[in-house]
Protein backbone atom coordinates (compact mmCIF):
# COMPACT_ATOMS: atom_id res chain seq x y z
CA UNK A 1 0.00 0.00 0.00
CA UNK A 2 1.00 3.30 -0.96
CA UNK A 3 0.35 6.73 1.39
CA UNK A 4 0.59 10.25 0.85
CA UNK A 5 0.65 11.73 4.17
CA UNK A 6 0.01 15.45 4.22
CA UNK A 7 0.75 18.69 6.67
CA UNK A 8 -1.55 21.71 5.64
CA UNK A 9 -0.28 24.83 5.51
CA UNK A 10 -1.04 27.84 3.21
CA UNK A 11 2.98 28.97 3.41
CA UNK A 12 4.04 25.99 3.43
CA UNK A 13 2.35 22.11 2.90
CA UNK A 14 4.25 19.07 3.78
CA UNK A 15 4.10 16.09 1.89
CA UNK A 16 5.62 12.73 2.59
CA UNK A 17 4.94 9.50 0.24
CA UNK A 18 5.74 5.92 1.95
CA UNK A 19 5.39 2.02 1.00
CA UNK A 20 3.82 -0.74 3.50
CA UNK A 21 5.63 -3.46 2.54
CA UNK A 22 3.74 -7.29 3.17
CA UNK A 23 5.42 -7.52 6.39
CA UNK A 24 4.21 -4.09 7.72
CA UNK A 25 7.62 -2.47 7.16
CA UNK A 26 7.29 1.54 5.59
CA UNK A 27 9.79 2.69 3.48
CA UNK A 28 10.30 6.50 2.35
CA UNK A 29 8.97 7.26 -1.15
CA UNK A 30 9.75 10.46 -1.59
CA UNK A 31 8.81 13.67 0.56
CA UNK A 32 8.87 17.13 0.95
CA UNK A 33 7.32 20.87 1.16
CA UNK A 34 5.03 23.08 -1.42
CA UNK A 35 6.32 26.61 -0.69
CA UNK A 36 3.97 29.59 -1.71
CA UNK A 37 4.92 33.04 -1.77
CA UNK A 38 3.59 35.52 0.89
CA UNK A 39 2.29 39.00 0.01
CA UNK A 40 0.47 36.81 -3.00
CA UNK A 41 -3.34 36.92 -3.81
CA UNK A 42 -4.43 33.85 -1.50
CA UNK A 43 -6.76 32.37 -4.07
CA UNK A 44 -3.19 32.08 -6.36
CA UNK A 45 -1.65 30.60 -3.56
CA UNK A 46 -4.56 27.75 -3.22
CA UNK A 47 -4.14 27.00 -6.52
CA UNK A 48 -0.47 26.58 -6.16
CA UNK A 49 -1.17 24.10 -3.59
CA UNK A 50 -4.26 22.74 -5.92
CA UNK A 51 -2.07 22.07 -9.08
CA UNK A 52 0.99 21.40 -6.88
CA UNK A 53 -0.13 18.70 -5.10
CA UNK A 54 -2.61 17.24 -7.85
CA UNK A 55 1.41 16.83 -9.45
CA UNK A 56 2.81 14.96 -7.06
CA UNK A 57 -0.29 12.52 -6.45
CA UNK A 58 -0.03 11.61 -10.03
CA UNK A 59 3.46 11.41 -10.09
CA UNK A 60 3.58 8.75 -7.24
CA UNK A 61 0.71 7.36 -7.31
CA UNK A 62 -0.34 6.86 -3.59
CA UNK A 63 -3.65 5.04 -3.19
CA UNK A 64 -4.74 6.79 -0.16
CA UNK A 65 -4.22 9.96 1.51
CA UNK A 66 -3.89 10.46 5.32
CA UNK A 67 -4.16 14.11 6.84
CA UNK A 68 -3.90 16.16 9.79
CA UNK A 69 -6.83 17.21 11.27
CA UNK A 70 -6.75 20.97 13.33
CA UNK A 71 -6.78 21.06 16.45
CA UNK A 72 -6.42 24.83 17.40
CA UNK A 73 -6.90 26.35 20.62
CA UNK A 74 -4.30 29.51 20.87
CA UNK A 75 -4.24 31.74 17.34
CA UNK A 76 -7.48 31.20 15.33
CA UNK A 77 -5.70 33.59 12.35
CA UNK A 78 -3.13 30.63 11.94
CA UNK A 79 -5.89 28.47 12.27
CA UNK A 80 -8.07 29.89 9.23
CA UNK A 81 -4.94 30.13 7.16
CA UNK A 82 -4.13 26.21 7.60
CA UNK A 83 -7.82 25.35 7.28
CA UNK A 84 -8.57 27.18 3.70
CA UNK A 85 -5.07 24.83 3.23
CA UNK A 86 -6.32 22.16 4.29
CA UNK A 87 -9.87 22.28 2.42
CA UNK A 88 -7.93 22.57 -0.64
CA UNK A 89 -5.62 19.43 -0.27
CA UNK A 90 -8.95 17.45 0.51
CA UNK A 91 -10.29 18.47 -2.44
CA UNK A 92 -7.47 17.93 -4.27
CA UNK A 93 -7.43 14.16 -2.58
CA UNK A 94 -11.08 13.64 -3.21
CA UNK A 95 -10.56 14.51 -6.81
CA UNK A 96 -7.62 12.45 -7.51
CA UNK A 97 -10.18 9.51 -6.05
CA UNK A 98 -7.98 8.75 -3.16
CA UNK A 99 -10.08 7.29 0.07
CA UNK A 100 -9.22 10.19 2.76
CA UNK A 101 -8.06 8.93 6.38
CA UNK A 102 -8.15 12.15 9.31
CA UNK A 103 -5.97 12.26 12.27
CA UNK A 104 -5.52 14.84 14.78
CA UNK A 105 -2.18 15.82 16.36
CA UNK A 106 -2.35 14.04 19.65
CA UNK A 107 -3.30 10.68 17.43
CA UNK A 108 -0.64 11.25 15.42
CA UNK A 109 2.40 11.40 18.51
CA UNK A 110 0.17 8.62 20.56
CA UNK A 111 0.52 6.38 17.62
CA UNK A 112 4.53 7.43 16.43
CA UNK A 113 5.87 7.69 20.37
CA UNK A 114 3.20 6.09 22.48
CA UNK A 115 2.75 9.08 23.97
CA UNK A 116 0.21 12.41 23.27
CA UNK A 117 2.38 14.77 24.05
CA UNK A 118 5.38 14.06 22.72
CA UNK A 119 7.63 17.11 21.92
CA UNK A 120 8.78 17.70 18.11
CA UNK A 121 12.40 16.21 18.67
CA UNK A 122 11.18 12.73 19.96
CA UNK A 123 8.14 12.50 16.84
CA UNK A 124 10.85 13.56 14.05
CA UNK A 125 13.46 11.08 15.36
CA UNK A 126 10.66 8.74 15.73
CA UNK A 127 9.90 9.23 12.03
CA UNK A 128 13.78 8.54 11.07
CA UNK A 129 13.37 5.14 13.20
CA UNK A 130 10.14 4.27 11.36
CA UNK A 131 11.93 4.53 8.19
CA UNK A 132 15.18 3.06 8.48
CA UNK A 133 16.57 6.74 7.68
CA UNK A 134 19.90 8.01 8.84
CA UNK A 135 18.91 11.31 9.00
CA UNK A 136 16.23 13.13 10.09
CA UNK A 137 13.85 14.17 6.94
CA UNK A 138 13.99 17.57 6.09
CA UNK A 139 11.92 20.13 6.41
CA UNK A 140 10.06 19.89 9.60
CA UNK A 141 6.99 19.93 7.46
CA UNK A 142 7.97 16.56 5.36
CA UNK A 143 8.89 15.18 8.41
CA UNK A 144 5.44 16.30 9.80
CA UNK A 145 3.31 14.58 7.08
CA UNK A 146 5.72 11.51 6.78
CA UNK A 147 4.31 11.23 10.48
CA UNK A 148 0.66 11.32 9.19
CA UNK A 149 1.49 8.60 6.74
CA UNK A 150 3.02 6.50 9.42
CA UNK A 151 -0.09 6.79 11.29
CA UNK A 152 -2.31 5.78 8.86
CA UNK A 153 -0.04 2.50 7.99
CA UNK A 154 0.00 1.50 12.07
CA UNK A 155 -3.77 2.31 12.81
CA UNK A 156 -4.87 0.15 9.84
CA UNK A 157 -2.61 -2.19 10.66
CA UNK A 158 -3.88 -2.46 14.05
CA UNK A 159 -7.25 -3.29 12.95
CA UNK B 1 -20.84 44.64 -14.06
CA UNK B 2 -21.76 41.25 -12.72
CA UNK B 3 -20.92 39.98 -8.97
CA UNK B 4 -20.70 37.34 -7.21
CA UNK B 5 -21.24 37.36 -3.52
CA UNK B 6 -19.93 34.17 -1.33
CA UNK B 7 -20.06 33.75 1.98
CA UNK B 8 -18.74 30.83 3.07
CA UNK B 9 -19.76 27.65 5.06
CA UNK B 10 -19.76 24.11 5.00
CA UNK B 11 -22.98 23.23 5.96
CA UNK B 12 -24.45 25.90 3.97
CA UNK B 13 -22.32 28.37 1.57
CA UNK B 14 -24.15 31.05 0.32
CA UNK B 15 -24.29 32.72 -3.09
CA UNK B 16 -25.65 35.93 -4.93
CA UNK B 17 -24.83 37.46 -7.88
CA UNK B 18 -25.92 40.82 -8.70
CA UNK B 19 -25.49 43.58 -12.00
CA UNK B 20 -24.27 46.91 -11.60
CA UNK B 21 -25.82 49.19 -13.88
CA UNK B 22 -24.45 52.27 -15.92
CA UNK B 23 -25.92 54.67 -13.19
CA UNK B 24 -24.04 52.79 -10.18
CA UNK B 25 -27.66 50.96 -9.33
CA UNK B 26 -27.76 47.19 -8.34
CA UNK B 27 -30.23 44.69 -9.15
CA UNK B 28 -30.61 41.17 -8.11
CA UNK B 29 -29.75 38.18 -10.75
CA UNK B 30 -30.31 35.26 -8.53
CA UNK B 31 -29.76 34.03 -5.19
CA UNK B 32 -29.16 30.69 -3.40
CA UNK B 33 -26.92 28.40 -1.02
CA UNK B 34 -25.22 25.39 -1.49
CA UNK B 35 -26.15 23.07 1.31
CA UNK B 36 -23.77 19.68 2.18
CA UNK B 37 -25.51 17.20 4.11
CA UNK B 38 -23.73 16.52 7.90
CA UNK B 39 -22.44 13.20 8.84
CA UNK B 40 -20.81 12.79 4.93
CA UNK B 41 -16.93 12.80 4.72
CA UNK B 42 -15.46 16.22 4.45
CA UNK B 43 -13.78 16.13 1.22
CA UNK B 44 -17.14 15.27 -0.46
CA UNK B 45 -18.28 17.98 0.95
CA UNK B 46 -15.75 20.05 -0.07
CA UNK B 47 -16.18 18.62 -3.98
CA UNK B 48 -19.81 19.39 -3.65
CA UNK B 49 -18.93 23.05 -3.08
CA UNK B 50 -16.33 22.82 -5.58
CA UNK B 51 -18.95 21.17 -8.32
CA UNK B 52 -22.05 23.48 -7.01
CA UNK B 53 -20.44 26.92 -7.24
CA UNK B 54 -18.17 26.17 -10.91
CA UNK B 55 -22.05 25.48 -11.97
CA UNK B 56 -22.97 28.28 -10.26
CA UNK B 57 -20.38 30.46 -12.31
CA UNK B 58 -20.99 28.66 -15.43
CA UNK B 59 -24.86 29.29 -15.80
CA UNK B 60 -24.20 32.94 -14.69
CA UNK B 61 -21.10 34.00 -15.96
CA UNK B 62 -20.02 36.71 -12.87
CA UNK B 63 -16.64 38.42 -14.08
CA UNK B 64 -15.42 39.21 -10.56
CA UNK B 65 -16.13 37.20 -7.04
CA UNK B 66 -16.19 39.31 -3.57
CA UNK B 67 -16.27 36.82 -0.46
CA UNK B 68 -16.02 37.54 2.90
CA UNK B 69 -13.08 37.68 5.04
CA UNK B 70 -12.91 35.36 8.01
CA UNK B 71 -12.42 37.34 11.37
CA UNK B 72 -13.04 35.15 13.96
CA UNK B 73 -12.68 35.80 17.60
CA UNK B 74 -14.99 32.80 19.54
CA UNK B 75 -15.22 29.33 18.14
CA UNK B 76 -12.41 28.04 16.61
CA UNK B 77 -13.77 24.80 15.59
CA UNK B 78 -16.59 26.85 13.64
CA UNK B 79 -13.94 28.76 12.03
CA UNK B 80 -11.74 25.77 11.22
CA UNK B 81 -15.03 24.35 9.25
CA UNK B 82 -15.80 27.92 7.69
CA UNK B 83 -12.44 28.18 6.33
CA UNK B 84 -11.64 24.85 4.41
CA UNK B 85 -14.73 25.72 2.44
CA UNK B 86 -13.64 29.41 2.07
CA UNK B 87 -10.54 27.77 0.47
CA UNK B 88 -11.92 25.87 -1.61
CA UNK B 89 -14.98 28.41 -2.50
CA UNK B 90 -11.86 30.77 -3.55
CA UNK B 91 -10.02 28.08 -5.68
CA UNK B 92 -13.22 27.73 -7.41
CA UNK B 93 -13.43 31.56 -8.17
CA UNK B 94 -9.74 31.89 -8.88
CA UNK B 95 -9.99 28.01 -11.71
CA UNK B 96 -13.36 30.32 -13.22
CA UNK B 97 -10.46 32.97 -13.73
CA UNK B 98 -12.61 35.43 -11.70
CA UNK B 99 -10.62 37.87 -9.75
CA UNK B 100 -11.57 38.33 -6.30
CA UNK B 101 -11.97 40.58 -3.88
CA UNK B 102 -12.00 40.26 0.08
CA UNK B 103 -13.98 42.14 2.94
CA UNK B 104 -14.17 41.93 6.55
CA UNK B 105 -17.74 40.79 8.36
CA UNK B 106 -17.21 45.16 9.15
CA UNK B 107 -16.42 46.49 6.40
CA UNK B 108 -19.61 45.13 4.75
CA UNK B 109 -21.68 46.41 7.48
CA UNK B 110 -19.52 49.52 7.09
CA UNK B 111 -20.26 50.29 3.58
CA UNK B 112 -23.98 48.73 3.55
CA UNK B 113 -25.36 50.40 6.90
CA UNK B 114 -22.27 52.97 7.45
CA UNK B 115 -21.79 51.42 10.50
CA UNK B 116 -19.69 48.71 11.61
CA UNK B 117 -21.49 46.84 13.97
CA UNK B 118 -24.53 46.91 12.44
CA UNK B 119 -26.95 43.94 13.31
CA UNK B 120 -28.28 41.02 11.40
CA UNK B 121 -31.59 42.47 10.77
CA UNK B 122 -30.17 45.93 9.65
CA UNK B 123 -28.33 44.30 6.91
CA UNK B 124 -30.53 41.97 5.34
CA UNK B 125 -33.22 45.13 5.33
CA UNK B 126 -30.22 47.17 3.80
CA UNK B 127 -29.50 44.68 1.13
CA UNK B 128 -33.67 44.48 0.55
CA UNK B 129 -33.32 48.34 -0.09
CA UNK B 130 -30.24 48.33 -2.13
CA UNK B 131 -31.87 45.78 -4.83
CA UNK B 132 -35.31 46.82 -4.61
CA UNK B 133 -36.73 43.44 -3.93
CA UNK B 134 -40.16 43.49 -1.99
CA UNK B 135 -38.84 40.88 0.74
CA UNK B 136 -35.54 40.13 2.34
CA UNK B 137 -33.61 37.35 0.65
CA UNK B 138 -34.03 33.85 2.22
CA UNK B 139 -31.97 32.03 3.71
CA UNK B 140 -29.91 34.44 5.39
CA UNK B 141 -26.56 32.66 4.01
CA UNK B 142 -27.90 33.98 0.74
CA UNK B 143 -28.47 37.68 1.93
CA UNK B 144 -25.11 37.88 3.89
CA UNK B 145 -23.72 36.70 0.33
CA UNK B 146 -25.50 39.38 -1.47
CA UNK B 147 -24.26 42.20 1.02
CA UNK B 148 -20.71 41.16 -0.07
CA UNK B 149 -21.64 41.82 -3.57
CA UNK B 150 -23.36 44.94 -2.85
CA UNK B 151 -20.46 46.11 -0.93
CA UNK B 152 -18.18 45.33 -3.69
CA UNK B 153 -20.17 46.87 -5.87
CA UNK B 154 -20.28 50.19 -3.88
CA UNK B 155 -16.39 50.02 -2.83
CA UNK B 156 -15.41 50.43 -6.50
CA UNK B 157 -17.95 52.82 -7.19
CA UNK B 158 -16.14 54.94 -4.39
CA UNK B 159 -12.75 55.06 -5.77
Amino acid sequence: MRIIGIDPGTGILGFGVIDVTKDNKVRMVTGGVITTPAHTPLDERLEEIFDGLTDIIAETKPEIMSIEKLFFSQNVTTAISVAQARGVAMLTGRRAKLPIAEYTPQQIKQTLTGYGKADKKQMQEMVRIHLGLKDIPRPDDAADALAAAITHSMMTRAL
